[in-house]
């Protein structure tokens, strides 16, 4: 199957996709990024995801290169010329290409726009989550704007590769008071020991995720027991379950936080619930 | 006088350059750079940059993408073949092109490099020199690590922005503590009451600069009074001159701090003469 990126108004060969050199997105990190899950060859909770990434443009002041319905027809026309049934369809918005210069450059300058796909494995994924999975805890170290969903990933990526080293799938940061702020690549959520599920707001110290969201959604659906507050690395540990949301990994379970056991060690009752009964709270388009 | 890059092995031309929409760079700020001042088609202080890129390099574990000799060929292949005699070299190197995915990629994958050049006008630097240069002050808000030359420089965008919007050319970030660390693309110095030369110890908090390190140089051989403290924007606005160092800049006298005076308001004697001297201290390959 050969492969198909939309890149600046063109659909080309994955292997020929490119930027120039002096696109922002390159040298300045200037620049964000959305990912939706596609399932059934249909995107999942686009509306949501295209909301975000008008927020998140807003807050760098990049104009939306396209119209969202626009938007809408080159993300679909990805996913369909990949052929994608089940995977992750990824968009990028930077502030386009421009001698290299910190501020921003001269007006009329046009944001620049790549969306690629990726095919997920399906069994893989549930494999994982039926195993649970292992986080580690690392200092929060990034710079305060994480609730813009930007490129500037740099942080994450040395965390990710941290956890990664140490046996594990995630990261999770820790503020200076000793709480969870959130994973390198997803949120954080615990139930407590009665049964109360609990996850930081969504304040300018994480990202909104969408996923959050839409479990957010099913949680009040549902009548459970929520608080959105901050928690402890020691109030995980000794949580009943714990687990992590993000568009790629779902719900996924955490049953190792540094090492150490969440709960009984296995995936919990919560968490698994959660992540099946998942899409019957997400829009389809 | 047609532009050329160097791009991942080969010479092209500047409007054809280009690097893969999945390159780590792109999508993670996954990369460092370095800025050379050249001069007389000379590069500035050449041996120092490259010392700087290997160990933002090693912090991140990213392979030197060819020998420091190799390189050196490069970059003055680059600055030959766009004829460039009074300007700027631009080099980046980031973790290079794999499947998206925060966690470093396989070993062996080849790190991407990128080598640019673009002229300056040296005679509307003097002439900002001359008239000295406003400064903005602006919250501390990037991640921990910036000492690392990283392209994850979304915050200093910003903070150049603002600047600019405020008829300013540079912004100086100022911590939880009230001191200045650095500017947006810069090192942030004073020179006090009683004649002292101030700038902030080159720790975790701010970037190595290579110009800072020359200005040391000239001024330890010239036996003027040096203090390596921080210090904060009460004391700058008190100082008898203030300045700024980065390749880009040299010495550029600051003379309005968020738009009060700095001393008597025009460019002090010790910034101008380090400005004029500071080439007899440089290095030049």
């Amino acid at each position: 199957m050969s492969r198909i990126a939309y890149v600046n108004g063109r659909y080309v060969p994955r292997a020929a996709a490119c930027v120039h050199v002096e696109d922002r997105g390159y040298q300045f990190a200037d620049g964000v990024y959305e990912v939706c899950e596609v399932r059934d060859g249909k995107l999942v909770d686009e509306r949501r995801h295209m909301a975000r990434l008008v927020r998140s443009l807003g807050e760098l002041r990049i104009p939306l290169p396209m119209s969202l319905s626009a938007l809408s027809v080159v993300l679909h026309e990805v996913v369909r010329r990949n052929r994608l049934g089940y995977g992750l369809v990824y968009l990028q918005v930077t502030r386009g290409v421009a001698r290299r210069d910190h501020a921003f450059p001269p007006p009329g300058t046009r944001p620049a726009l790549v969306v690629t796909a990726n095919g997920l494995d399906a069994a893989r994924a549930d494999a994982m989550a039926a195993a649970g999975i292992a986080v580690i805890t690392v200092p929060e170290n990034r710079w305060e704007r994480v609730d813009i969903k930007a490129t500037a990933l740099l942080p994450n990526v040395l965390a990710k590769q941290a956890a990664r080293e140490r046996g594990a799938r995630e990261a999770w940061y820790v503020d200076r008071d000793g709480y969870v702020t959130e994973g390198a690549s997803s949120n954080a959520w615990i139930v407590t020991g009665d049964g109360k599920l609990v996850t930081r707001p969504a304040d300018f110290g994480i990202l909104k995720g969408i996923t959050r969201a839409v479990v957010l959604d099913a949680i009040r659906a549902q009548g459970l027991a929520l608080e959105e507050r901050p928690f402890t690395v020691a109030e995980a540990l000794e949580a009943r379950e714990a687990f992590l949301t993000s568009a790629t990994q779902l719900v996924m379970p955490v049953v190792r936080i540094d090492g150490r056991p969440v709960g009984n060690g296995v995936p919990g009752p919560l968490a698994t619930a959660l992540r099946r009964g998942f899409h019957a709270f997400a829009a389809f388009s």
